[in-house]
């Protein structure tokens, strides 16, 4: 059971040599990062993107092109197709951004004939792995889905638990969360987790043990479950999956741990066929190597479970 | 200017001694908070509850009881309503939860007749100092309101625009959050964000600086906001106050920032004639603690501007 990203390095180690195709790879800071995913044998790349623009960012990061494969499309829709089509056709195992706009690189991802629709709903993982706490959180929807509906949510915890279960979380617990852990007809969130509680409980959502709702300290801390008099409760401190009310929770929360916090993390878009590593600019070198783990470790499930 | 909570206790021995009245004070982590505050010349204190428990617990806590002004009102709902009629006639400056459930604490502060109503809306600031943060953090609604309308976030500004002047914070910065910081149609709250900004700009809301929507890592993080090129706006990462969407987006921001980073906190009750102090027994000491020292502070400034 991966409880650190030094466990999911540990775990990359087991796995086949993965492969990462990138959509426009002409960008210093994820070549960095493709470079130390290779020097860590996290997963080696097949850059596509325009070449000269590749090699002379290169020459910059004092990186050896002769170890990887460069594919030459200098349209930047055009190479984020090629790319993809490379996990689709299952040359590459995952696909991650490079120099092009989220909202391109996602048409990539959905496109009918050449991307990695599964038919699930997409949604966004963050793993954190905070210190102090003695396993990994992954929080979910902090990016992707806006206002998810109770069907959504849905969703989101079976592409989570997904996720979870590639890093050897078996029965991971997933708290909904709320401001409150208690139902109130007037905020509809709570009942929601209620409800979702019961899907589980009735064997509607598998593979991991839901209990909502739940405040966030009753969710991670144990000393506050325990402290409020949390009983008969499954979840009391102890929760590998937070599941945000919306978007603008989850980001906050989110942006607040990566900020305030002393933690790393990772992530991954979820509910595609191959993992997806939409990481930002402005993400850390580091995030980029931990997401790059994390989609080898989720690529290595997938291929095992097909 | 108050930068952290040593600035607010340095401002608080600049002012007259302030008195807290306490409702239903036999509870032994609020005397021992109490005690502190006597002791480090935060508050003194008037105790009404049950005198044989509170002499009791006292006793437990080598607290010299002749320091201290006891009342003995054995009924709950009435030691509550005796404690904030001492706030309501001017025989104490501030008013403090102790052993009674929050519904009946509050139904005293909305009492008519011997209430602290100000006839503005009642909501709930909690104040961070956070490792590595040059200057204090306000956090709003994060506790109190649910869902706050345009109209009840305004009145929330305004409460906490109060309560940062107390602190000599002339023209804070307010933020209002969301998950972006880009108007977006199909995210209400970015379009709220936006009409609080012009509503600011238009003087409808004075004594601070609105500009939103932001993300939280904009709104806090100058870093990050100059990485982001966040040209043209008002709150470049420097940030005062932090509105939040709603109470669960808040609240679990509120509760990661307590147990995930280094950081210490004290809250308030605003929108009252006088300071309201509703800390939970699941709040450590050092919050009750600084809670009372924010308190003094707002109850000086308040009696200033009378």
């Amino acid at each position: 059971m991966s409880k650190s990203f030094n466990d999911i390095l540990e775990r990359v180690k087991t796995c086949s040599t993965k492969k990462v195709a990138v959509a426009v790879a002409q960008d210093d800071a994820l070549l960095e990062a493709v470079k130390a995913a290779k020097e860590r044998g996290i997963a080696d790349s097949i850059l596509v993107g325009d070449a000269d623009k590749i090699t002379e960012i290169a020459a910059t990061l004092n990186m050896n092109l002769s170890d990887y494969e460069i594919i030459d499309v200098k349209d930047i829709t055009e190479a984020a197709l090629t790319a993809v089509k490379l996990v689709h056709d299952g040359k590459a195992d995952m696909y991650m951004k490079g120099l092009i706009d989220t909202k391109g690189f996602l048409k990539s991802v959905l496109d009918k004939e050449v991307g990695l629709r599964s038919g699930k709903p997409l949604s966004h993982v963050c793993v954190f792995d905070i210190k102090g706490m003695d396993h990994l959180l992954f929080l979910t929807d902090v990016a992707f889905m806006t206002y998810p509906t109770l069907e959504d949510k849905v969703a989101i915890i079976n592409n989570t638990v997904e996720i979870c279960h590639a890093c050897g979380i078996d029965n991971p617990k997933v708290a909904p969360l709320a401001a409150v852990e208690v139902v109130n007809e007037k905020m509809p969130v709570t009942v929601e987790a209620a409800e979702l509680t019961k899907m589980n409980e009735d064997g509607r959502i598998t593979g991991c043990i839901v209990d909502g709702p739940l405040s966030y300290d009753l969710a991670t801390c144990p000393e506050a479950a325990k402290h409020k008099g949390a009983t008969g409760r499954k979840i009391v401190g102890d929760a590998d999956v937070l599941l945000f009310p919306d978007i603008h929770a989850g980001n906050i929360t989110y942006k607040a741990l990566v900020h305030n916090s002393d933690s790393i993390n990772g992530n991954l878009i979820t509910g595609t066929k191959a993992p997806v590593i939409l990481t930002s600019r402005s993400d850390s070198f580091e995030v980029k190597v931990n997401s790059l783990a994390l989609g080898a470790v989720v690529a290595e499930a997938m291929k095992t479970n097909r």
